[in-house]
């Protein structure tokens, strides 16, 4: 019988230097807003979205692509200059189809970057929305996985955390998670996966959303399979496999 | 009225530099097993306490301090030089009372060092077997608190995240707390809080230290109130307050 392989769960991306990448598969998590929406554009038929840190290159791209659309917020509104918000919810088929989507966000865009100068293996980005694509990737590709959370700002927050549980709970027996983020991970979702929306309530960066009116964004971000499409990071862009 | 001071849950040493330390009483938390080691020997009349990161300079202090006994693990073996281990039941009062105990511990000293360097206003130790200790002198402080977790080489551990649980439980009422660490700490305490022995045999930990046949420790290391005593850290040494 062959050996399953491993799964972590890395809290913050100030961790996820503990783990060793080398030949992993790494699952970029942002539920809030970033892998979401990302897995809405591609599911609803965008060509690609480019991921980038800073405002002005997002501006730079948008002038250079043909067919793009610039997307980003800092505290809910749309970045001066650019077109589009992080809200999954803007992004239909009849608008997004065909189009490159250049995406600037605070968390998820600088763990994706890590995570690909790491040498992984591969990386793709998981949300509620796609996750049954990505725990039926992981499951294909028998390697190692790191489950990467995003959350705010460094700091570890829940609902990356009740995603990464969300998918151990789904792929435990291909797999040896012998780390107490994962069994953490898990048992937060096991408790709460019936009343998602109804507990993220209380997280603080529902709060700060909240603040903003995106309570409708954020329950299309626990909604399950709304957008189950598998992003997978290359060459700089995210394309659906 | 007056604003409550507010408390935050560091999950890693790692995540340390994400909160200010300015003013604020920081708990250092280390379960299995330098926090218990040192509330355990303080507890039994220890002079005090002092936690060093290196094997040489324990050894050192050992040879200058008189009535001083040295003592350090490095894979559940008493360190070559060194007199003692780890394990907080092997200062009993009869033999430890008066003396000063030079430890050197992995995990719990770094953070010790760490957080002192930072300007907090005071450092204390935790674990539970001082939980009640820990908690009436946050209550009476009404200062800022973080309790801060000093995991296994960086990485996020439960026996620490638990017990930083079990001070939320008791002292909520009096502080603001609004971060997730701390939220999901009080729920997986109070979720295992009447099974934490039984709970703790699923975490990575104990199962690197049961491999050393150190189960009557972790026993000792979770159960409560056994050494009752708040040991500060000042001058580079612990005392019980």
């Amino acid at each position: 019988m062959n050996k399953k392989p491993s799964l972590f769960t890395s809290l913050s991306p100030a961790l996820l230097h503990l783990f060793d990448l080398h030949n992993t598969v790494v699952v970029i998590v942002d539920v809030f807003r970033a892998t979401t929406t990302i897995a809405a554009a591609l599911y609803n038929g965008a060509a690609r979205v480019i991921p980038v840190a800073e405002v002005e290159e997002c501006k730079r791209l948008g002038n250079e692509i043909i067919g793009s659309i610039t997307a980003g917020e800092r505290e809910g509104k749309v970045i001066e200059g650019l077109q589009y918000g992080n809200s999954p919810t803007e992004y239909p088929r009849e608008f997004i189809e065909n189009k490159t989507l250049v995406l600037t966000t605070t968390n998820g865009t600088k763990l994706l970057h890590m995570a690909f100068a790491k040498g992984c293996a591969e990386v793709v980005t998981g949300s509620f929305a796609n996750l049954s694509a990505v725990c039926n990737y992981l499951i294909k590709q028998d390697k190692n996985v790191i489950l990467g959370c995003s959350g705010w700002k460094d700091r570890f927050n829940l609902e990356d955390t009740l995603f990464a549980g969300a998918v151990i709970n789904r792929v435990k027996e291909h797999f040896i998670i012998h780390d107490d983020s994962s069994l953490m991970a898990n048992e937060m979702f096991r408790r709460h996966q019936n009343n998602l929306y109804e507990f993220i309530q209380h997280t603080t960066h529902w709060h700060r959303l909240a603040t903003y009116g995106l309570q409708k964004d954020l329950e299309y971000c626990v909604s399950f399979d709304v957008a189950n499409v598998l992003p997978v990071f290359t060459n700089g862009e995210l394309i659906a496999r």
